[in-house]
């Protein structure tokens, strides 16, 4: 006894829920698997509409005897013979009472009684399509329509119980390309936006360097220096995750990173002849070099939406014991993201040759720290530091 | 004679291209349309899940009858008699026959003979269930899952016709609500998708006008110069389109608002005593001086992407009888970004006060322009600035 498919039911199982997969490579496999294995073909391939090349490619192919071809390797233009015949308006009659094309049609059609119009090359169009088909293993190409426009074409092999098609099974497979083309789409429009959103957070990073860069061209003495205190800045804040001195979203590294490259970012309102002295400041240039904090904030105010950075750029001269600047906030009352860079910047500094001084060890610098804390240094971001030295990660 | 709706082929027809509008409010809207319309009901409501918030919101309500409300304005939380009937597992024995619950069935259930728990409260819900659909004038509420998690709701008023529902109709409800909420979802995540995109856009541009910013930070005769010769260039640019001489796509704009902002941001690699020099340079300072061109693009080379844009910055000194910097380009080599940034860069230059000499007045700046087109300058910009000054645009 033939086994009857409930095709509506299979219809809503194989649809339902293909609009909330947006990954085109998954749902395109998820698709062909449930073709194959719930409808019975030997395998089963899919023409996929690419708007970007105004092309179709063919996109998988997959079952016991498909063509084995790689994703996006063949491609066909609109002169490709099937795509002609599914897309011309003179070809349309040739496949309009079966919603689809098999290659019996096309034998009938070539070598039958019908007699096909001599004018318009359909006799050479259908054997060139045959011979396409031939080459993709295939019996039957079901082509799927959104407003008139052909979004896909299902390549389906034979069926595994060896029987022809029959035209419900066609309508079936016709309504399921439909939704599935369409559900191709969606996927392929979602990745595009996700990708732009990537590419426009990548460019806001990138200029973000740039300008963090600029320090650098004015500072003399700051060279590599912003990129040292943005990496001992993360390696301090993920060793205090991890000695569980403190539990950070992922959001806060973000804002960690945002800060620690432009924290310095006002000293490009500094004198350079403040800024490059290379003997000790007076005490009025020390007062002007101060500003560099209140400076930075004033600079970034268009990105003030990032406010822990900014408080990260702002209080990164605080102290623990509240000797710091610009306000001279204390204790727990400094904002940690501040407290971490302040570490950080101070290790970089101590450890980096200055015209009136040499590099400290990063021995000598870590004692140096490690006197300090509590006093001049936040303890939680000062023994992350130190246990980052001692487990050799400096 | 009663018309027979045939709800397989009315579900396809509704259910057909949801998943291609990306805007929510309109496929809602589109939605209910459909049903109120081709359903024959009064009026038709969708309650409909926010992941955002964990809670419910009645979207729309439309036909002769609804309730209005401003859309998003009712709130239900998972405490809402309503979402607690179709989420809460006890409850689902109550609606499980039917795929719906209708009024007339939750009077069966508290007046007739089947006896509820007493235990779980079921009656105590179904009376606030009741209170709430005549508040929002529904007699039928059919609930859309998807992998277990209620979606929507759908919200009825009576049919046209004043017969009741059949189980047909509930299942076709159900099938529909079930498509639309996943389409609703879809767009609703492509609208969200969509502002990540534009946000990070917005972020990167004010990063830009950040990094433009630091050029006025140090050298104080630019005040207010680079939004000018930015605001310059694009009104000349439009010019050009306007009296046909140019023909540029939207990308171009960008391009060289992004130019105008960067083009001077190699001064800040200049030595300030160079820079904010009040007297004539020596040849050997107007030699750094010119530097900033190249130092500029140097700075700038993360953003490599935007070649346009770099060529603005790059050329910006470049003439039209190649006797400019860095590299002599001449007439038409010369890149037509920096041709434009070039003539709005010198007319700024011109109209603003310096310490060395007073301002001219626009008019005797747009005189030295128009003696110099052709021979400093580029015809194209030259001409559009001109005329933008005889219209009065300047």
């Amino acid at each position: 006894m033939k086994t009857q498919i409930d095709y509506k039911k299979e219809l809503e199982a194989a649809s339902k829920g293909m609009i909330m997969i947006h990954d085109p490579k998954l749902l395109i496999k998820l698709i062909v698997r449930t073709i194959v294995h719930k409808v019975q073909v030997r395998h089963a391939g899919m023409i996929l509409h690419d708007p970007n090349k105004n092309s179709y490619v063919l996109k998988i192919s997959r079952g016991q005897t498909g063509v084995k071809v790689p994703a996006d390797f063949a491609r066909f233009d609109n002169n490709n013979p099937i795509i002609k015949l599914f897309t011309q308006n003179e070809f349309k009659s040739l496949i309009n009472h079966r919603n689809a094309i098999l290659t019996e049609d096309i034998n009938k059609l070539i070598f039958g009684e019908t007699l096909l119009d001599p004018q318009n090359g359909a006799k050479d169009l259908l054997q060139q399509v045959m011979s396409q088909m031939q080459m993709l293993n295939t019996v039957a190409c079901v082509p799927a329509y959104y407003q008139d426009k052909l979004l896909a074409i299902l390549l389906l092999g034979l069926k595994n119980d060896g029987n022809r098609f029959e035209q419900e099974e066609l309508n079936f497979f016709g309504a399921l390309a439909s939704d599935a083309a369409m559900a191709i789409r969606n996927a392929q429009l979602f990745e595009d936006l996700k990708k732009e959103a990537e590419k426009n957070r990548d460019l806001f990073l990138r200029t973000t360097i740039v300008l963090a860069s600029t320090i650098e061209a004015k500072d003399k003495y700051t060279h590599g220096h912003t990129e040292r205190v943005t990496n001992f800045s993360l390696a301090i804040a993920r060793q205090m995750v991890a000695n569980g001195s403190a539990n950070f979203p992922p959001k806060f590294f973000e804002s960690l990173y945002i800060a620690g490259l432009l924290h310095d970012i006002g000293k490009i309102a500094i004198p350079e002849s403040i800024l490059n002295k290379t003997g000790k400041l007076t005490e009025e240039e020390f007062h002007i070099m101060k500003q560099h904090t209140l400076r930075g904030v004033e600079i970034l105010k268009p990105l003030s939406e990032f406010k822990d950075s900014l408080e990260g750029v702002k209080y990164h001269h605080e102290r623990y014991d509240g000797k710091g600047y610009p306000e001279g906030l204390k204790g727990e009352g400094l904002p940690i993201i501040a407290a971490i860079i302040a570490v950080a910047d101070t290790f970089d500094a101590m450890t980096s040759d200055r015209p009136y001084r040499k590099a400290l060890t990063k021995a000598a610098a870590i004692e140096e720290i490690k006197k300090n804390i509590g006093v001049q240094f936040h303890p939680k971001p000062a023994r992350a530091l130190v246990e980052l030295f001692e487990q050799g990660k400096l």
